[in-house]
């Protein structure tokens, strides 16, 4: 496929008016081709007026047609074939293998999206039939069904250049919810977005949509995002990023003469917590383990884990031996920008230079450009707590082991905790009753608990939950992960009285789209009563 | 009872540092004994620390216990007997009659939410078993659940001194949810919501829970809700009133550092929309149900149709004097307070004296203080479209008879519209045609639309969704009447590999709470399977 560096607006190449920007690869600094010139704020209207004239249509498709759309983009990114891997690999520095097992994921993502929308779940019908009869006053009948928010404006995340990104988890939770996206594209990865982007584009044809559904524009940095928020046109936002860059869009959102929902998925420190039972085992297995977590993908994963809770006392001194032991066999791999390496080296050294924090295990610098070593520290619960510069993030490969004495440090320190993305307990059944009083002060912290696994490797299914308390997100009523992440862009309508003409077909009497519906508070699985009057039948 | 002029603190009757406020008798502006102390904003912190110790073991009550709590409240709300309804009609000016079907109204909601929590869908049980066996990778078993978000500050509303006050809509959704509330009491009806704290605090007494799940603080208007939306213990916001009130309230909470939801229902215009056909019937009835949904409750309604869209022509005309003859024959009735009398008649008198408005009937001022006389006034759609003066909402007693000349005016109308409540048609079979387009185009201004019948009159239902796009509420995703509310005081948590032993209740394999659950993305219904096999035992 020809990269033309160009953006997509409602189907057609725009050239921006604004400047021309490129991507680099990390691993050599070197720029790389094509330019992609920025669109003025101007042109971004286009994409937006399109995105609101799709809206109509869009927001009213037949479940099938709008599932098969979801399956021909998966089919589309498929069909790009390993271009797509070498030019994301290239763009982000991400090995072959990394980005594969993305690609399946973003896929496996978008088809279980079109089974949602088969199966129909989050149009939320309810119906309360009329009681004409009721005293002192009869009841209307009234129905309820979840509608699409409207235009939904996505941001891409830098380290998910395929799964959190132009047909990532927020796009396809906004397409499964009936809402046209405009995706800002990364400029850190705009060949890969632009791929994508044409995979898009192509489904959207091929299914014979406005093709105002999908918009992929480019433009300068924060600007042309803070424009695209603050557009009139656009019903809800979906990003994925850092504190200061998502905490922006939410002022920019909430600051317009209609606020919108933004949905950013912001930071984390993934706490993990070692009892002493745990350390019973292979310690040293423990400690791989954990380092694999620390400095996979170059430790730039939401879920990384930043600091790991581990006992006081000869058992944690050995375990914290292991750990220093592990990261020291390790070797920098490229991050993904020079900028993100740049900010890791600068967070390192800061922790690195606090007061009370030792080096546990620092490995080798890789043999690229932009690969620092991956380093490990150690502190003190005591210090934890008091000093905030050891709660910050460091985005990267490096984590801070926190030692502890008693089970309500633990507690203690998990209530001063912000809000995170995920908590992980490594325990025994001895460790339960010290490990019991944690989980309700992590609840209160945090979207997803673990026990004897690590955070890395966010399953993409029904009960995922990959959100939490600010500043680990906006919003923490939602998933940006999962099939739940759908209700983000939707919103109820009541109809009453309507008559079976006027009504929308979710909530026609004869249920056309077989969905199941909450019958005066009940839930009535579709088809069920016909199924049990079959098999009655055939009993009889 | 004994009114004691006192906020009730965690059970504890506490006298405020602060000044001393009354009410007002509206028919005669005298004072109401006796006086409240207000509460400085240290005292507030009593409140919401003793909500924030409150939550974990409310927040995890077992569904009975939790039921029969909100049981309690709704018969010891009864108990009360005619002096909750003559000290509300002394407060607030409302008749007798209104008010205790208000009363009715606030204990069936609590006796629905109190179904809602036995029956328990809204924790949102999602099963993801493991497959140890999945290649590449297994999968962990993950489980979900929603939980209360915390502590949450409610604010009632003048217009509803029951339903929509102290242990209205607001206050039962949150202690459904399993949120401890702390109350703003409204200064407008301190005595009835004094009444309504007591019973709340004996339900929680008499039930055995934290004396923290409620407080009622009064607290000196503006200022001390200020402070409660910042207070970190506070998590959640509930509010009705007026749209400066509610944006203060959004803006004090999108400013804390760490930002919590803010649930307001603010104005709304409720625009009726008259198709020609419903003119061909008695238009005197159809005139005289109009101006009862005006005037009724004096139209301090959130609901009360301030715009109705008639036809251009003869018909119209005829229905317009119609309208101009009901409503001269209407006596003003006593509003809330002497400023909202006040408010409405500059209201009144803005919409009167602009441009191209003329008076369609005008009634006569009641016997009382404070009483009005109601007014319909009538423009153009031109008119209308073109002044934004004519969008604003008058409280109380007031209505914009708007006439339009073809159906693509009326589609124009809406898509100007700022967000509404509701929306409501009057048509016959011979209009579906014309009002077919204008469906799609109030969904995306309004929370709820109503053929052939009237905005008012909120039924507590299921289906309901008392919401709507900005400004009419803060958040269009959510209602704040009917059983959907409670979802606005959750947020979903997610459990990776917990052993039984550390799951919480709700998602045990046994499913001791009888929940159904959503497992692999499949609704089952709580006892289905076990039904199923007793039926086919019995069959065998």
């Amino acid at each position: 496929m020809t990269l033309t560096g160009r953006s997509l607006i409602a189907g057609q190449a725009v050239a921006g008016d604004g400047k021309t920007a490129y991507a680099f690869n990390p691993a050599t600094n070197s720029q790389l081709e094509p330019g992609y010139t920025l669109l003025t704020e101007d042109q971004l209207k286009d994409a937006t007026a399109a995105a609101a004239a799709a809206y109509p249509s869009f927001s009213t498709l037949d479940p099938e047609t709008h599932a098969r759309f979801l399956e021909a983009i998966a089919e589309n990114i498929e069909a790009i074939g390993e271009e797509l891997v070498t030019r994301a690999g290239l763009e982000t520095g991400l090995p072959a293998a990394r980005l594969q097992g993305e690609r399946a994921r973003t896929t496996g993502q978008l088809r279980l999206f079109a089974g949602v929308v088969r199966q129909g779940d989050f149009r939320g019908v309810r119906i309360d039939p009329a009681l004409p009869d009721r005293a002192p006053l009869p009841r209307a009948d009234i129905r309820q069904r979840q509608i699409p928010l409207g235009p939904v404006a996505v941001f891409g995340a830098s380290n998910f250049p395929l799964a959190f990104s132009t047909a990532g988890g927020d796009t396809a939770s906004a397409l499964a919810a009936g809402c046209p996206v405009v995706f800002k594209a990364h400029n850190a990865h705009p060949g890969t977005g632009e791929l994508v982007g044409q995979a898009i584009a192509t489904a959207v044809r091929d299914t014979g949509l406005h093709p105002g559904v999908f918009s992929l524009i480019y433009g300068p940095g924060s600007s042309i995002g803070q424009a695209l928020v603050a557009d009139p046109a656009i019903k809800a936002v979906g990003f994925t990023g850092s504190q200061s860059a998502g905490i922006a869009l939410m002022r920019t959102a909430a600051a317009r003469p209609e606020p919108i929902p933004v949905y950013a998925e912001m930071s984390s420190l993934n706490p993990v917590f070692v009892f002493p039972g745990a350390l019973e085992g292979d310690v040293d297995a423990l400690a791989r383990q954990y380092v694999t977590a620390v400095t996979g993908s170059s430790g730039q994963l939401c879920t990384s884990p930043g600091l790991l809770f581990a006992p006081a006392g000869a058992a944690g001194d050995a375990f914290a031996a292991a750990v220093g032991r592990a990261v020291s066999s390790c070797a920098g791999q490229t991050m993904l920008t020079a900028g993100i390496a740049g900010s890791w080296n600068a967070g390192a050294e800061a922790l690195g230079s606090a007061e009370n924090v030792s080096v546990v295990g620092q490995g080798a610098e890789g043999a690229t450009k932009n690969a620092p070593a991956p380093a490990i520290f150690g502190t003190s619960v005591a210090e934890f707590v008091s000093n905030p510069v050891l709660h910050q993030e460091i985005f990267g490969a490096a984590s801070l082991v926190i030692r502890y004495s008693t089970t309500e440090e633990l507690v203690d320190a998990a209530t001063r905790l912000e809000g995170q993305l995920t908590a992980s307990l490594q325990l025994t059944e001895a460790d339960y009753p010290a490990a019991a009083p944690l989980i309700p002060a992590l609840e209160q912290k945090v979207g997803r608990i673990i026990v004897n696994g690590w955070p890395t490797g966010v399953e993409v299914g029904h009960a995922m939950v990959h959100g939490g308390p600010f500043p680990a997100t906006s919003d923490t009523r939602t998933t940006s992960v999962g099939t739940l992440a759908i209700n983000r862009f939707l919103r109820p309508v009541a109809y009453q009285n309507l008559p079976q003409e006027l009504l929308p077909a979710p909530l026609q009497d004869p249920n056309p789209w077989r969905l199941n519906r909450r019958i005066d508070g009940v839930v009535h699985i579709a088809g069920a009563e016909e199924a049990a009057t079959e098999k009655a039948e055939v009993n009889a």
